[in-house]
């Protein structure tokens, strides 16, 4: 039996756009005699449509896109994913499965069991779990057919107080009673760098424990926040990797399923962490410009590390001449922060605009003077100096349609230094879940790998914000590497301030950072989507109360 | 048996501030010889503290507080609410417990069955769903202790496609068995104008079907966007009210057991449906001002009808001394607005400054004039002069720390009628739930039964934006009429364009409302959060994709 893999970018809601793409890759199939082929989790729609679950026409619409493609399954068979409505009595009102169509004709609808609940997931909120155990026979082999979660019966959540056992039930140990030929799972599994192996694992040990080879499909793409990186695998019933789509694009792969298990195992390269993050970011960029219909994007471009970096991934989503640059110095800027981002916005052969600032600086402070007079100078005026930039990077993005891309790293998301309405304006953070440290050694590995493209001085000088005469980022913060690790413990380990002082002598520092994250929930929540590389990022995955003591 | 009904107002994760609250409570109850007194959902650490439950040491916290309420129950027993770990191996860390303590001992806890996951609820993400069903005996009585959707196995939830009936499990099937004495069920049920009968109508059914009494605690108090109402309610076996707590206010109230069944049924005297919703709006500025620690607002007033009523909201929840108002006329104001928002300011008593943003608006034209060389007039120079005026107020709010009130409605925040980081600005939308038609009406049930403070030329003159010469709102829109009908079939009821069309005999107006309102996603996503009033808000409870098409 010949097997295809077919890893594909869908657009949520796309009825049309998403079943022409499988019927162009069913029939890509028939042109090479595969017998079944493997679509996503959900790629009749995309993953996850949310509250587009909770309209009527909505799974009316994907109903009539899997009739539309049933027709085009004559001598082959095919795996979709899709919603369908449950039809008893209790419960939600849909399942989220997986469909089993040969010859014009669906053979099995086989739904999701453990459906995740947890940080950017929300399954039970649409989807009622399964709870029968059937295998599919065709051609004389028995699949055991799951979805995404389905294997992952055992695995730990984020944080350092989640079990290691989520859900109380298990597909496969049902479905492996029956002694199954293989293990399909078709999935939508987020990029995260810290859970890419933990998910390979999760395969590779079920494959092991039921010497069962499988046969996992994700979909790629970016979904504002979320990130999809393909690299669909076939495990064999020893546990090793011996095909392995592409990431962060499409592929189509087919592998003949006597083969699976005499396969040699695929050598691993150790990837660079920051050439996956490189690649999910471009793509983060280029798929909300794309799917949102926008070609071009404009970016404040300050001479800092920031902007340099959000620019260059921008150019690499988007290409140099999508990309505009806005420089907008103040007094307050100092004479290499222009130098350096024109250095910038040349290396990069993108258009750019200076637009002084000064003049509306000074209105604002004279329009304010009357209810102003009296008042000493604080920070206000450097909020203002920021919305000012904010307001005139909109006006661009207004009168020629070029998407604003936020710069905003994580380190000041997180406590909270950065000004609502100015520097956090943006349809989309690029860099929000990326550590200020971080930010920097992204920088180097793409002037060392993809172009050296982002000026030395702007990587060495030391940051600042530039709102107010000598400031430099650490007048007001702890050094970057204290500050990032503490943040990292907090947010991504969710370790408590007396957990953070056994790692890091600074209590005093511990304290006021956590108060600084508490206190800025206000400001995120009115933050762009994040682009999601971590494994616990701010936005739909982090919810906090905005009015609580923490 | 003497029972008390405590209904307070918890501030989340203030875990000291609720202990001391729910300790005086049982002290004042102990003064009357209460025997059991009961306390709301969660309400040791106040509902709902989302993903602080994801920190081991909160929940640590929790239990210390239990253990510090669990030592002032010395002749009385106590019910309280709080998150409480899971022993067994598999599934959520979590329970969402009732905690029965007496006499310095805790009795029995008792794990939520029935989790709410749709619309604002996001119970599965915490809790593991109970299973195991026993009566507590307390005083020769039987007590069926329930928490929240416990009792609502059979209830619609939003829209037209969900099933009556969400829930596989039904506690009170087996608690029934035992033939309690009464029902306790401690809530957080959160208010909506749609849904207060349906809530009440819940437990008289259930008081009927089974025969027995039922004590309903719920909390009262804003959380952000959350309302909580109060209301808590003792249904005799008849199914009648017979006690029924304040609304909107906390409230302690007792009740002997044996004269449940005996008393009168409360005669209920139907209200106005704006008298709740402006006590609503009132506590819910009040309260995001007093749990984040701010006593004074500022709004921005354009002598039209939303900042009016705004202000008349936040001069009823904060006091005319704590409230500015700013005028910021532009060369687009008509006279009538400055004088109207005057008159509205000097009906308020308030603080108001006028400041001019012509200065401003000519300095943009003139530090853009290089870039937007050549090009036309358009949404962009309207888009400026809302950011200058969102500046401005931000300005005053850095300044002098006053909150930045946002006043805008709905119907505007459905369709996108409104400036991101302009109009869109503010700690809180205190009009965001309430469409423009309701929004007059609102208006006009303040002015008659409140005090009669709203200028009658506000409520009478066309609506516009003032952004350029002679703008009016229905230049581009549809009536309000018409727009807000096809809203509320489209986001509360989640019909589809067909189904709308049967209604409402427009279907281009109905297409073209649909597209607009899909399209506003990304502006919605940063504005602020919203005071839910409706069975449908936007905001946490209405989850739609950024980047999808519709």
């Amino acid at each position: 039996m010949k097997i295809a893999l077919s890893q594909l970018n869908f657009h949520i809601g796309n009825l049309n756009y998403n079943s022409e793409k499988i019927i162009n890759a069913i029939n890509k199939a028939k042109t090479e005699n595969v017998d079944l082929i493997i679509f996503s989790e959900l790629s009749v729609c995309g993953y996850c449509p949310l509250d587009m679950l909770e309209h009527r026409n909505f799974i009316k619409d994907c109903n009539d896109a899997i009739n539309k493609i049933v027709i085009h399954t004559t001598g082959i068979a095919v795996i979709i994913g899709s919603p369908t409505i449950n039809p008893h009595q209790k419960g939600k009102k849909l399942y989220n499965s997986a469909i089993f169509i040969k010859n014009q004709a669906i053979i099995k609808t086989v739904n999701k069991t453990l459906l995740p609940t947890y940080d950017v997931f929300d399954e039970t909120r649409y989807f009622e779990p399964n709870d029968v155990f059937e295998i599919i026979e065709y051609k004389n082999k028995k699949i055991a057919l799951t979805i995404c979660a389905d294997l992952w019966d055992e695995q730990r959540t984020n944080g350092n107080f989640t079990k290691d056992i989520l859900f109380e039930n298990n597909p496969l140990k049902y479905l492996s009673k029956c002694k199954p030929d293989f293990i399909v799972n078709i999935a939508a599994t987020p990029y995260s760098f810290r859970h890419a192996k933990i998910h390979e694992d999760i395969l590779i040990n079920n494959a092991k424990k039921y010497s069962t080879p499988i046969i996992y499909v994700n979909q790629i793409g970016a979904n504002t926040d979320l990130i999809y990186d393909g690299g669909s695998l076939v495990i064999n019933n020893k546990g090793q990797k011996v095909i392995e789509a592409n990431y962060f694009e499409e592929d189509f792969t087919s592998i003949n399923l006597d083969d699976i298990n005499q396969l040699q195992e695929i050598q691993v390269i150790k990837q660079n962490k920051y050439a996956d993050i490189y690649k999910a970011l471009v793509l983060g960029v280029s798929d909300y410009c794309e799917k949102s219909g926008f070609k071009k994007a404009v970016i404040g471009l300050s001479g800092g590390i920031d902007s340099a970096l959000t620019l260059a991934i921008a150019v690499g989503a988007l290409g140099a001449e999508n990309v505009d640059a806005i420089l907008m110095p103040s007094i307050y800027s100092s004479e290499h922060s222009v130098i350096d981002a024109i250095d910038m916005a040349e290396r990069c052969k993108i258009k750019y605009h200076i637009i002084n600032i000064e003049e509306l600086r000074l209105s604002f402070d004279n329009s304010m003077s009357g209810v102003f007079e009296g008042t000493k100078q604080d920070v206000t005026e450097e909020n203002i100096q920021a919305r000012i930039r904010g307001s005139v990077l909109m006006a661009y993005s207004n009168k020629f349609g070029h998407i604003l891309l936020n710069p905003s790293n994580k380190s000041e998301i997180a406590i909270g230094y950065s000004t609502m309405y100015g520097d956090m304006n943006g349809a989309i953070s690029v860099l929000g879940d990326i550590y200020k440290t971080e930010v920097y050694e992204l920088a180097n590995y793409i002037n060392q790998n993809i172009k050296n493209i982002i000026p030395q001085n702007t990587i060495t000088k030391a940051p600042s914000a530039e709102l107010r005469p000598n400031q430099q980022d650490n007048d007001n913060l702890p050094d970057y590497e204290l500050l990032d690790r503490i943040l990292f413990e907090y947010i991504e380990n969710q370790l408590s301030a007396n957990e953070i002082e056994k790692l890091v002598n600074n209590r005093k520092t511990i304290n006021s950072v956590i108060k600084l994250v508490n206190n800025s929930e206000f400001k995120r929540f009115q933050s762009p989507p994040i682009i999601r590389i971590s494994s616990k990022a701010f936005g739909t995955g982090r919810k906090m109360p905005i009015v609580a003591k923490f």
